[in-house]
């Protein structure tokens, strides 16, 4: 097959945003394309010529991919205005893919890179230039819309919950412990946080889980803290980072708010580090809060197999749809009663910029817990784990080493 | 064997703590013993009459024991006072001991208490009460004199390397990064923020490592990171929590006092944001501060098989060596030049309250890193993985629930 394609990634990586590199590449080499590309950092890789070359890669180099974490191309968060605001952007974008033969375009990413996607795929329509754009989907947060969930959400979901899970079974050690709270990812949508509920499953129970779905209130909560305590000795709490008030202003931001006034200083750290000082200020209780930070994104280690799998075959399925001639289409998930995902194309146009928050059937009446529909939803994709690459115990990772291809425009 | 033991865990958890518990019971039931208990929470169980009996414990139960964190007797952090001062205590524990005929007594912990089992192996002695107690170390800092590593420490180095490694190869994804501060346990000495050299082997070579072994000198160190920076756009740092500055004060102490100074206020969280702060200050850099927290200790999904064996291997050389009529001793590793371990006893009076901090030559001249020797040194702790107990893709844990021994006085 006489085609060339292009891929770039863009946004915070995943544990998996890779094994969708490798899905597309396998297919691609599969389907006897003569050149696979890969612009590095996103589309700032093609605006700067920064393109290398992935065809000649063997199967043993590219299969590391499938636990490598990061983005293997190099991410980056250029955003594009509108082609009709800068023109010459896109010109040099579709005279480059011209220069290199390239009939599709792959790219690799979160919200804005959706629009990314749309901006280019609607620009070479306009030009009738012949190359076909698709979209696959990644984000830790799993807010998107389009999409029964998002590569890899699985597998953050799985190193927060099999963490806090070992972090209940640690702090369970002593009789008289601690206010233990737990800072999980997502500003706007609680998924990742509510992936701790799954910490049932190993019999290890987190009492209290806040999203930013709910208005959080902070003598509800002070209440459930102070009870939950007395009758055990210990907490465990989950937050959302994202968490608010009634006002939809975040918790940090007020309390730093409340602090100015009072202290005449600005608090500083996160919202777990914020609700300790609240803790341990009004109720005395002893505290410990604990970040997760990047972690959730880039513990390939403990990625889910399930999430790994479905990640590649995102990028086999968009692989076949832009040779199929579908374009400007985002890859979704769609899932029947028996957990069957079933792949289908999107319109970008519907789903960029839109966040798909957590519904309530998967929150309790309080606000202050998960049900177990949440459970059935989110099981399957944590199942099974992915086979490490050790050597000598530690790690190893696709290394990209590869010449610049020379663009002549 | 018409014998009894009883087994007691104390102090921090490791990953691998309870290794060590099941290598006592699986030899203990080996051997014939009659009853096998287990005092919870360290000698608090002993004195408040919390005992189970761990006897008859099936092999699959048990082996859950193997990747389970925390400690699962539970742990305390109970300090016996001397014999002379309290003799009441100690005739307590001894009642209870010949209540339930109890001929060897095994304690699981760190410094204070192998000083527990110093004290009672010492009043037995005098009481001439026939029972061998044997301490089996364990900590996650390494920092125990009298044997070449603790148990513990291996998986901790493992969790703290990969993860470290992970970190770069995300922050590695964008073309300009941020400083990035990664704070690990260790507040008398280094040894598991040294594990981040291990990180090399992965290809991820982490660019700044500073100990509590070295004053910590500020300038130094802004300069380092720029110079960095202005390199590679962007800095990986490790630094242990316990760093201090030349007068030997914790760095973390002694930016809170200037920041009263300046602004009336202290300053809260750990080094690694202490020193975010600073640099986004003074060098107007982009940073990101992350602290390894609790999950250096818990994470047993990733422990090293080499320490979960050598930690199990450590329980069955005490029940035997206790067995042999050895009391007041506790069990050290050695290791010969091709990396093969051999357990020995040591006096336990020799060791209790004695720390073993980093040597020069693991540290760079410099200060600001680690040298290959401690590579050779560390790489045989980390080696292989711990087959994990999975069930629908979390996992599995071993569950205490055994009822109360009664005690007859």
């Amino acid at each position: 097959m006489n085609k060339s394609c292009i891929i770039a990634q863009s946004g915070g990586p995943t544990a998996v945003i890779n094994c969708t590199l490798l899905g597309i590449v396998e297919e691609a080499k599969k389907m006897g394309f003569e050149h696979i590309y890969g612009a590095l950092n996103g589309i700032e890789g093609v605006l700067n010529h920064r393109i290398v070359e992935l065809t000649n890669q063997t199967h043993d180099q590219l299969q590391l991919l499938m636990s490598t974490p990061g983005a293997a191309l190099g991410s980056g968060r250029h955003q594009l205005k509108n082609a009709e605001q800068d023109p010459e952007t896109y010109q040099h974008i579709q005279k480059v893919f011209e220069s290199l033969g390239i009939d599709c375009f792959f790219y690799i990413g979160g919200n804005d890179s959706m629009d990314t996607c749309n901006k280019v795929a609607n620009y070479f329509a306009k030009t009738n230039f012949n190359c076909n754009v698709i979209g696959v989907p990644k984000t830790i947060d799993n807010d998107l819309q389009g999409t029964d969930h998002t590569p890899g959400f699985g597998s953050a979901a799985k190193f927060v919950s099999t963490t806090i899970s070992e972090i209940y079974v640690d702090t369970n050690s002593y009789k008289k412990g601690r206010v233990t709270i737990v800072e999980v990812m997502g500003r706007n949508a609680g998924w990742l946080t509510a992936a701790c509920k799954l910490a049932d499953l190993s019999n290890t129970p987190v009492d209290l889980i806040y999203l930013p779905e709910r208005p959080f209130d902070l003598n509800s909560f002070l209440q459930d803290v102070q009870a939950i305590y007395n009758k055990k000795q210990k907490v465990l709490v989950a937050v959302s980072e994202g968490i608010r008030d009634a006002n939809g202003q975040y918790i940090l931001k007020t309390v730093a708010q409340n602090k100015n006034d009072s202290f005449g200083h600005t608090q500083l750290g996160g919202v777990a580090q914020t609700l300790c000082d609240i803790i341990s200020e009004q109720l005395s209780l002893p505290v410990r809060h604990i970040e997760l930070n990047l972690l959730q994104r880039c513990s390939a280690h403990i990625s889910s197999a399930a999430d790994a799998q479905e990640a590649y075959n995102c990028g086999v399925f968009a692989l076949q749809m832009a040779t199929q001639g579908h374009t400007c289409k985002m890859v979704s998930m769609f899932r029947d009663s028996q957990y069957h995902i079933s792949l289908q194309l999107k319109d970008i146009d519907n789903i960029a910029n839109a966040v798909q928050i957590v519904p309530d059937k998967y929150i309790n009446e309080q606000g202050n817990g998960i049900t177990d529909d949440f459970v059935t939803y989110a099981l399957p994709l944590v199942q099974g784990e992915v086979p490490q690459h050790y050597k000598n115990g530690m790690p190893q990772y696709y290394q990209l080493d590869l010449p610049l291809v020379e663009i002549k425009l």
